[in-house]
């Protein structure tokens, strides 16, 4: 990859958008062949890969690096296997290219038709997580999009090791490899550089924690979509039924507290507060923390006591903060002051405050009597996702294949002008 | 308007976003009769705006405005009735809100619908032409938006004008008028400011010229829409029809050459060079100075020869650069390389040239025999349109209401919990 280091990040996003078009205009029989090959390349390049990985394995822990860290950038025999299954898993998706998205006939005769395309040259800002480089590659390569890839400095040499089995595999399907580029410094000059090349790149997407987001948005002059960030609530109505608010909301906060979609804050109706008591009885029993507001500490005398900042806190993390309000409309603007618009639920069994809560909090998913949990591309029916996008523009909410995508005009004919 | 200007950009900003909600979930007949009443206000405010007009003309004509610019900052009662007129056609309009984009339900029972929804808080960024103001307003308002609006420092008196009709409108039916905030300086600061507020602005749309897209590309951390620049290309191809080519040539070309979807450039097969000559004599004749390759010249002598920059040049007036390629793939890779994704067409009677052509022209829209002129959301049949989008992200091509919406999910369950 020496020969790599000496091109610039431009001219490297340059080559990924002249060898493009090659992948844009492919049938989908070689963007699914392309992908099989890769899942029987990785698996069969595992040693290598593995080598690869020790040695960021050996250096990261050489540098301290803390052990959710460590634990973020090693690979093992089933973390590849799982990346095998994922690049599969896409290669059986329905291809996004070429639907139409809609179509009609002017009465001047012009036909019109809307066309998924792919977007062009996708850029990835991700941290020390080598699985994220075969995720993202995979989603895009099917989408029809050219990779430019800029992964943590930690994981540069394991990959080092998957972008090659990547590049071979576009040998094995006669597809140029640089269609994936991988920004192969450490220097954060470097990922600058690539959040400035408008006209090159026609999205960056960060993955990463909300520092990474931050920061791309902060630098980024290309557009991005924001991906992740998640203060989910979880209200519970003064109807709601008490078994089922359980269980709704242990597993939003307990079923897997490090993700984006668990639930950070419990709101409880005044007037289902008698059950409150046993609810965070069950959660303690469960290793979660509370932190409640006054009227919670009445209730449930174990609660640490709130501070301002656990209202705004993504904790990722079994902690729940916990507030009693008075009414749905209470919820919503507790929910609209302190919400980061990704999931929020509601359990009722009022119909009108169900419609009230759906109609007036913004956010990426609203829930009905449903984990927060859900929020998720394998749990909506996409087959995958490149992440969960909390703006509102193009995509909101998890992105599959489709939000991988831009459409086309397509206008046909016989020789109309305007009047 | 002497009290906004002492309020900071951002707390204006925050104004909006407060009174977001009130409009966001308001029933489509109140956005019509917002629109409705705003369209009679208008007109019986007539003389108001047009003394605040005139005022901005005496300091631009005294300042030395070039007289284009003054064209475009001036109102007269056509045009203060042909806003009017676009409020009425945009409260006619269906209401793009409450859509449901898509709806499935899972094996689990959780039923998703993708339902459309307002944005939020749009800003606009535009150059001194009053009957922006009204337009963008009028379609963000429909769409469930609160805006805010920056026009040109030279029309500030008759934006102010126009905002206080707002104003009053808002009043007429209940609405609080911080759902349309101007800002009221002409300090380019303040442009900067607006472009700098993330989390309170939720998509910027600059309209007006390349300088203005660009510098808001730079300075914008907040989401972008670009519109608007078009070099656009007309491919005559070998066996187009040499009467079909030259009247969608000279439409493209001559029937308003200051607008976008314009053609700038005619790239003509070597096949069909026999009918050049013609074609370029009527072009001539039509007031269009020629600008030609070495291979136009020798045919058409009287054209100027073409330097490079040419290629890359809007024009946006009677002149056009004329190309011979030799076939329909140096054709497209003249427009890959020159073009600027937004209007390219081929005129020709060769299906498989035409589809090539349709599926490697990476543009918002592709014609075939037809004008590149009718990339326009009332030619699209959108009723209104609020630009041209020639990114690829969220919106590409015209941009009507439903480019002015987001969507969210709403998952509806009985008690579904992940496992």
């Amino acid at each position: 990859m020496a020969t790599l280091r000496t091109r610039t990040v431009r001219d490297q996003a340059l080559a990924a958008k002249a060898a493009w078009p090659a992948l844009a205009t492919s049938p989908t029989a070689l963007r699914n062949r392309l992908l099989q090959d890769l899942a029987e390349r990785l698996e069969a390049s595992q040693d290598a890969i593995l080598r690869a990985n020790e040695e960021d394995l050996a250096k990261a822990e050489a540098e301290g690096l803390a052990p959710p860290l460590i634990d973020r950038l090693s690979l093992k025999k089933d973390r590849i296997r799982g990346m095998a299954e994922g690049a599969r898993t896409v290669a059986g998706l329905p291809d996004p290219l070429g639907q139409t998205v809609r179509g009609w006939t002017r009465p001047n005769g012009l036909r019109i038709e809307q066309v998924r395309v792919p977007l062009g040259v996708v850029g990835f800002v991700y941290e020390s997580r080598p699985n994220v480089t075969i995720e993202s590659a995979a989603l895009c390569l099917k989408a029809g999009n050219a990779l430019v890839l800029r992964g943590g400095s930690s994981a540069l040499a394991s990959n080092r090791a998957l972008v090659k089995v990547l590049h071979q595999s576009f040998g094995a399907v006669h597809l140029p490899p640089s269609l994936v580029t991988f920004i192969d410094s450490p220097d954060r000059a470097a990922v600058d550089e690539m959040l400035g090349l408008t006209g090159i790149l026609d999205v960056v997407i960060p993955r990463g924690g909300e520092g990474l987001i931050r920061r791309t948005i902060e630098v980024a002059k290309v557009p991005v979509i924001e991906t992740g960030v998640g203060n989910c609530h979880v209200f519970v109505d003064a109807s709601a039924d008490p078994g089922m608010a359980r269980k709704i909301v242990l597993n939003a906060k307990t079923q897997r507290p490090g993700v984006c979609n668990a639930a950070e804050t419990l709101l409880v109706h005044e007037a289902w507060a008698p059950h409150l008591a046993g609810l965070l009885g069950a959660l303690c029993e469960a290793g979660v923390e509370i932190r409640g507001c006054s009227r919670t500490r009445e209730l449930f005398p174990a609660a640490r006591e709130a501070s301002p900042d656990d209202w705004d806190t993504e904790y990722l993390d079994l902690i729940l903060a916990v507030r009693v309000v008075d009414s749905v409309e209470g919820a919503i603007s507790h929910v609209s002051r302190h919400g980061s618009g990704h999931s929020e639920a509601i359990v009722t069994n009022d119909v009108s405050n169900a419609e009230k809560f759906v109609a007036e909090v913004d956010a990426a998913a609203v829930y009905v009597n449903a984990s927060t949990r859900f929020t998720d591309g394998g749990e909506f029916g996409f087959g995958a996702e490149v992440g969960i996008s909390t703006q509102k523009l193009h995509a909101r909410g998890p992105m599959g294949l489709a939000e991988l995508t831009t459409t086309k005009y397509v206008v046909r004919g016989d020789g109309q002008i305007r009047s």
